[in-house]
């Protein structure tokens, strides 16, 4: 197969199929994604046997037990996709919404128009939930994909594109609208990557490295996701039973999410009684603490922290931890450190409170609420493609929003420019 | 001088004065862009003379007339640098401005802050009111700018980087807020798009050739202006007086910008009585009329327009001009071979004006008005810092609310996940 040709005629099929779907209305985009829904239902033996081919075959290939349960389907995983797309159908249609209309002195009428972004490319590991979420967002926000997953899932992803294509079909909406690289040849990568003329945004999911070799590779703009240092700073006024319900929940609920908690900051004014207790829930729950001098003076169980720790997403069971003088010391230390992924405070405090949530630099900042709620299902979005930690464009959990564009409409009677 | 070094040191003080601007209250702000605006009006000689310096110098070595017509200040276009100021000073304040804050099933409040980006570097050539005028937009919006001018307006940057100081300094800003690169090395430029630690997005202002190098070579976010190649569609059910002036105004009002029309299409229906009468108009300014074989057929003086002719942006008294089908072969032919920058439709069908308003996928849509209106101060942002051909982030005119993000914030009461 010549790669560079085959990905390029995917390019010119998504590009004429992102024309139709700008044109298609919202119930026939529902009708697509709730027939989907329903297919996937039917099908639920026929997904987990091809899911089952695939994890034999990654196994056989020496596939480590982190990435085998990401590549595993269950009964459960395979309801909680169909009950995604009736999420997503159930969803307000973010296309074709005008906001802001107003008349300029000109006499003309100027507003904003949401509008999909055309053509995404969605780049994957492991995971066959993401054919059919980043499948449903991108059909409901009016756009063409380009899905791309992982040859550890690729029976699994076919069986899922040929039910995506049933429902395409059944809404009468262009096969085109959602395309899965058919080739396991890396090659498809660079090629999805560099087509600026038939793509317009790269979505990557997946672990650190492939993240940002794609970002460095691609020659069209990326939605990003790169790591979640998040931090908690509990305040010298903070409540002390928020404080030890929130550190645990946002530490210990799940070790391994990126919006777990991998730092903790005390306020020095209340780490002489409020450490030693936040350090002892922490060890009982098996998580080893990393600290500077005045934590390990507090709590003997630490271990040095590096300057390395203080940069490090852990993953796992054990958390940084330093003693600050206050909010401005917690505030420079987060934006040093953090991957500006999520941060919250623990204060009683209102006027700090407020300080933390502008001066914090991340993409959620919170008040007396755990990490652990950085999500686009908690946040209200209904699915997410994704958590951004860029700036750009979209930041923190990217819904249907987060795949669309504003563009200016200009109402006229005739005016010309003086 | 270590350019390396130099630019370093601009882009980790520029990072910390973004730390400070993003506190900085609103009062403060207008504080500072009030007094540049004074010190610019008081100072208007010592600038004409230090920018004659510049044109003399740059007539010298040899710089063409279009050139040389940027880089001249006039009393006028000084006082419109101060107006300008005055006009970001009297808008709204958008950092800070919380939206959508909504309670969860799960007891948070989950909404969004609109913030500044960062840092911002801004790459120009010639015009030394882009100085003022990005000054101006990044502090009001809570950035911190590094800025680097062409080396041929390097004296009047200089003088105008001075009053801007003048102004940071009365406010008690920081004066790493906004800074100039002193030097006219081209390393500097090479240094600012690649410092990611530092900056966190580049908008260039020049010609395309500029705008792309940068594009390519940047490792940050840009948000970029190619060209305009603006279209007008006169549909079958246009009213001709309309069609007549907004045709006019949109190709002659003036020729060199972005926003003027470079190609018309007409409605076959409408051609034989139209399309005459629009020529003769043109023709009558001087416009040179490229067209299809039908356009030659009822305009005798039509040269025949080449495929190339279709995707170009003169800048010149030239049109395209194509007749089309109606209303889907314009949109298709847009959608083709425009610059997706601003297309206009004349017609009183509501229906057609509406899909025509969905279906073109460029970053202004007209129904009914000139393409000369896509600007920032014509659309009431005050000012602008760009116009976005990009559909990621910003697109269309750039003010204020470009040079910033939302971040989610979330509110509880101590509420962890489930």
């Amino acid at each position: 197969m010549d790669i560079k040709h085959y990905m390029k005629a995917l390019g010119q099929n998504a590009r004429a199929a992102s024309r139709q779907m700008v044109r298609a209305d919202t119930s026939t985009k529902n009708r697509a994604l709730l027939t989907i829904a329903a297919a996937i239902r039917r099908d639920k033996d026929a997904l987990l046997a091809a899911n089952r081919a695939d994890v034999d075959a990654a196994r056989a290939a020496g596939m480590d037990d982190a990435m085998l349960d990401r590549l595993a389907l269950s009964e459960k995983s395979i309801a909680t996709m169909a009950e995604g797309l009736e999420q997503i159908a159930s969803l307000a249609d973010p296309i074709g919404e005008i906001t802001d209309l107003k008349y300029r002195p000109s006499g003309i009428q100027v507003g904003r128009m949401r509008v999909p972004l055309g053509v995404i490319g969605i780049i994957y590991e492991a995971r066959p939930n993401v054919t059919v979420d980043a499948a449903g967002l991108c059909l409901k926000s009016g756009n063409a994909a380009i899905l791309r997953g992982g040859s550890e899932a690729i029976r699994c992803n076919q069986a899922l594109a040929a039910l995506v294509q049933e429902g395409l079909h059944a809404a009468g909406l262009p096969a085109a609208a959602v395309q899965v690289v058919e080739t396991t040849d890396r090659a498809a990568v660079g090629e999805l990557i560099t087509m600026k003329d038939y793509v317009d945004v790269i979505v990557p999911r997946g672990g650190k490295g492939l993240i940002e070799r794609i970002s460095n590779e691609a020659r069209i703009p990326v939605i990003k996701h790169l790591d979640g240092n998040c931090h908690v700073y509990v305040d010298d006024e903070a409540d002390e039973a928020k404080a030890l319900r929130i550190v645990e929940n946002s530490k210990t609920q799940r070790l391994g999410t990126c919006n777990t908690t991998e730092s903790l900051l005390v306020a020095r004014a209340v780490a002489a009684t409020m450490l030693p207790r936040l350090a002892d829930m922490l060890i009982s729950k098996g998580v080893e603490i990393r600290g500077c001098a005045e934590t390990q003076k507090l709590v003997p169980q630490t271990k040095v922290a590096t300057e390395e720790d203080y940069h490090t997403e852990f993953l796992a069971a054990i958390v940084s931890c330093k003693v600050v003088s206050g909010l401005d010391e917690a505030i420079e230390h987060i934006n040093k450190y953090s991957s500006q992924h999520t941060e919250a405070i623990v204060t009683e405090n209102y006027t700090k409170a407020r300080r933390f949530l502008r001066e914090v630099d991340s993409s959620s900042v919170m008040v007396n609420a755990s990490t652990r709620f950085a999500d686009g299902f908690e946040y209200g979005l209904g699915a997410e493609i994704g958590i951004s930690t860029d700036k750009i464009h979209a930041r923190g959990p990217v819904g249907l929003e987060g795949l669309t564009s504003q563009k200016y409409i200009v109402l006229g009677d005739g005016q010309v420019r003086a």
